[in-house]
């Protein structure tokens, strides 16, 4: 078999018209491959979390829409009813997902792309061959946006070094790099033999179950702990650098993510260790002025009292507190590592500065 | 049924010639009071955890032996035969765990107190008596010890502050009030209404287990986090003062305990909560200058990686780093708490000063 780091999340078998994915419902005990070939298939792969990862399941709606725009166009030959199908068929994968924003946002893009082809040259043909371009292009610059992510972050630390990392901005959340592992992944690629710590990231473990899978996969050095391990091996001096992902990143660089980040930043802090937020252009929101602006979404109690347990390990009735993400205070964050560069404080301006460079498109096409 | 706080986590029923404890087991699911009356019952007691906590194992192993004297006297009415067998049934108790250092301590004072009344008197029924005084002191000063911990501890918050405390050091793991809960207890029967935060702790939850248990079923009002939640609910105003247990301080005030302390610590002193140690002056070692003397446990990684799970939730062959404690460097703890006051920094002089208060028995008897 393949090594993870051949493989990419989410590909295209255009042969076989399917999407292919591995099913990260299994991980980490079993590596088991899909291909999703139906609308049903594929609103089921991302509704069961078998794709998970907002980059993730965005190139899988992609690479969705257009395998069965194929089929659509075979039965639909008139480019009125190809489109009205067509956009059935986008409405119906995107509901499976309804808060996923990349979900959205890829399907809407395809589906421009397909309705600005008919009305410019009407061949319902010619429409599923830009999908396919489209669909590509969505998977290229998700890879992409990681790998200079990985070239930024890489200049950040050195070989040998030990990394901690929280939660799973992995391969397995994107296509090939992920966002907080592509200098790890880079890195490894060049025989830089990093050290990497995973924080198993309770309460859904994304920690143990991905990250620790997909780096020990890859053949890198990798060591699981509990969240609360983390002071100790940075007082052992085991920790150079923090790498984690975010969900949003507010103005000022406060940013959001999966919960324990901002305690991973507190502890770094005190060790002097720097922390790096590892962040696309596409997380960064301007309009939020800081973190205070970004709400954080409570899940149920039973994901810390019950979920994975063979018996119940909290007594019933007891309160439980079970935020998902919390907010990292700029202060605490050493820079952040976007596709266009690392921005440092003050943020306000280093990140203004960063989407400026990405208007004039100095770095990516 | 009694609530718990009227409950001893362990007693002696003399009319039955019994020791009575709470199956730790089985909780937090099942409430179950065992009477222990044979060796082998005390034994498999100790050695199973069903009784765990230092003072907790002491107090039950020094009611085990007084209980089991009584049998003893009424088959070997000759002074030295007594002492023969007594001795037999220490070491049989003292084998149930050979590393906790308060079970030979207690079984050792224990005996004793019976050779020196046999000697003295010449009388077993008399040792027995005196087994009896002897089992109820060493109860009764563990009572007081954490009682006097409350009082000191209860004095550094006040009604309707937010209190954090990580693992469990509470009743459970001694007789009444255990040390981090003790002013929790306290301030709980004066009204104080306290909300408390107990971090799960992993990898084995004695938080979640046994703490937020013990807490909620004595009517405070408990909400269980995970152990990278304390952050958020530092900086959401919540916490006014962290309690925590330990296992060993050194003389520079330097604390070893549960793993992860030093977590809380780090978070604590980035959002200005005062963190305090409760320490028995018993825990104080002045012959350990800073906790680099202090040695880890490591522990086995299905700790980590199995145990509580239906499945396996981290790939096989992972590294694991499974470090049962961790050492709070003195420069992150507001105070340590004994029973014979609050030591400040600096601590090797304060600590010097709680021990001459000891030896001069200025507080208890």
């Amino acid at each position: 078999m393949k090594k993870l780091m051949e493989i990419d999340t989410v590909d295209l078998n255009d042969e076989e018209s399917a999407v292919v994915i591995i099913d990260q419902t299994l991980l980490p005990g079993e590596v088991k491959m899909l291909n999703l070939k139906t609308a049903k298939e594929i609103w089921d792969a991302i509704y069961l979390l078998q794709v998970r990862g907002a980059p993730a399941i965005g190139v899988s709606a992609a690479f969705g829409l257009y395998v069965l725009s194929k089929g659509i166009a075979s039965d639909e030959k008139e480019p009125e009813a190809f489109l009205k199908k067509l956009a059935e068929t986008r409405d119906y994968l995107d509901s499976s997902r309804p808060t996923a924003v990349n979900l959205s946002w890829a399907l809407k893009r395809m589906y421009a792309v397909a309705e600005k082809t008919v009305k410019e040259t009407g061949s319902v043909e010619k429409a599923v061959e830009e999908m396919h371009r489209e669909s590509i292009a969505i998977r290229d610059e998700d890879i992409e946006v990681c790998r200079k992510i990985g070239e930024n972050g890489l200049a950040l630390v050195k070989p040998g070094d030990g990394i901690l990392t929280h939660c799973n901005a992995g391969k397995l959340a994107a296509v090939r790099y992920g966002t907080a592992t592509a200098p790890i992944y880079l890195g490894h690629e060049k025989g830089y033999d990093f050290k990497v710590f995973c924080d198993e990231t309770r309460p859904l473990l994304q920690g143990a179950r991905l990250t620790a899978f997909e780096l020990y996969e890859s053949g890198v050095d990798t060591t699981l702990i509990c969240d609360n391990m983390s002071a100790l091996v940075m007082k052992k001096g085991w920790v150079n650098a923090v790498f984690v992902g975010c969900d949003r990143v507010a103005a000022n660089g406060d940013a959001a993510n999966k919960i324990g980040t901002s305690v991973v930043a507190a502890v770094a802090k005190q060790y002097n260790v720097p922390m790096y937020i590892c962040a696309p252009t596409s997380t960064i929101d301007m309009a939020s002025k800081t973190g205070d602006d970004i709400v954080i979404e409570e899940r149920k109690p039973e994901e810390v009292t019950e979920m994975w347990y063979e018996k119940r390990m909290a007594p019933k009735g007891v309160k439980v507190f079970n935020p998902a993400f919390d907010v990292t205070d700029h202060s605490l964050i050493a820079g952040i590592v976007t596709e266009y560069g690392v921005a440092r404080a003050p943020y306000t301006e280093s990140l203004a500065e960063i989407f400026k460079k990405k208007e004039a498109g100095a770095v990516l096409k």
